[in-house]
């Protein structure tokens, strides 16, 4: 049986979310990197693999391609069951799904480099411009996240419990990128310190951005 | 035991995908209609429910909170098995989920109407400019939406095979959407033909937008 393929970005968020989840399951996988910044995934070859051009892209043992970080998570979670990513019960589970969408649909799809870019070239946006884009929409989230968080007596050293999951796999990516605009995290401490909880085990460490070996 | 309330606004997209997946399962619910373009989702009395101050947000018979549409549909999945929204096996489940993400997750937030208002206020677009930001972030999803859709043999009348289910939710959704900014479906006949299949069924029309006790 040949590796899985994942094709991914080192600094892409979401392909960070599905290395933690590869990391966390003990899968080993092929890494084809593609450089975002010089439009490597818009090439005619990878469009062939994937149409959407976008990462990350894991290309299943029987050549199955799968898209969504999400989707690729549940799916290792679904034929790798241990460690398990989401709770057993349903309302866990739906916990840990919102959790981890209050971040994937709600911060990070308005923040990413392709929504970025159009800022610059349609309206004209500058650093500055695009630096408060993002951190605007992190707080609109992140405040939410915080107040859930820190109010709900089920999150423990996670977000759920006193095991890594969805969340908080979601949540390290989304801390991770921040650090790259200048965020500050001082109104989040519940955030902070489960992602510092989750930055001491090796599978977040190893999956992290500045450890590929396409990093700059 | 009491109804469960789903606090919405008849012309959200991810109000009506929670709808249709409520009137699916032929569950019955309390319906709060919160006035997006008024506000009135971020007045205090519906902060202390929902800090997110978004819909829809679901309140379960026990009185939990639930956000996130996605999140919502796979508990009512989970919780009220038939009729089943996502196929048996991991590869299928992968499969409808990396659909309803590409619409979920790349598509509707960046188009959402907090972030269409954000272009006007910051970077002073006006309608035209929205318009054209609108149907870019659809077309850059629904081009490959339709590619992977067309070319797979496990498409049938619907996004997967010939029951509906969760994929299927967002696509109407989201065409529904399409309509008030006239995007043109032209490029789009396998995606209009599942639209068509799903508006024929009494769930997605009592759910529709147009049919709801907030329509304008």
């Amino acid at each position: 049986m040949s590796n899985m393929v994942l094709h991914n970005y080192y600094r892409s968020s979401t392909s960070y979310r599905v290395r933690i989840a590869l990391e966390m399951k003990g899968l080993s996988y092929d890494y084809v990197p593609h450089h975002l910044r010089h439009g490597e995934h818009l090439e005619a070859a990878y469009l062939a693999v994937n149409p959407q051009g976008l990462v990350p892209a894991l290309i299943c043992n029987d050549g199955t391609l799968l898209t969504q970080s999400l989707a690729i998570i549940e799916f290792l979670d679904e034929t790798t069951p241990e460690p398990t990513l989401l709770p057993k019960d349903p309302l866990g589970r739906a916990r840990v799904r919102m959790l981890a969408q209050m971040i994937a649909c709600d911060i990070h799809p308005v923040n990413n480099l392709r929504v970025l870019t159009s800022l610059r070239t349609l309206f004209g946006a500058g650093d500055q411009d695009v630096a408060n884009w993002f951190r605007h929409w992190v707080n609109e989230g992140f405040g939410p996240l915080e107040t859930l968080l820190t109010a709900s007596p089920e999150t423990g050293t996670f977000c759920h419990g006193d095991t890594p999951g969805l969340a908080d796999i979601c949540l390290v990516a989304q801390v991770t990128s921040n650090a790259r605009f200048g965020v500050d995290m001082a109104p989040y401490p519940t955030i902070s310190r489960i992602n510092a909880a989750c930055m001491a085990l090796p599978a977040f460490q190893k999956a992290a951005p500045q450890n590929q070996i396409d990093a700059e």
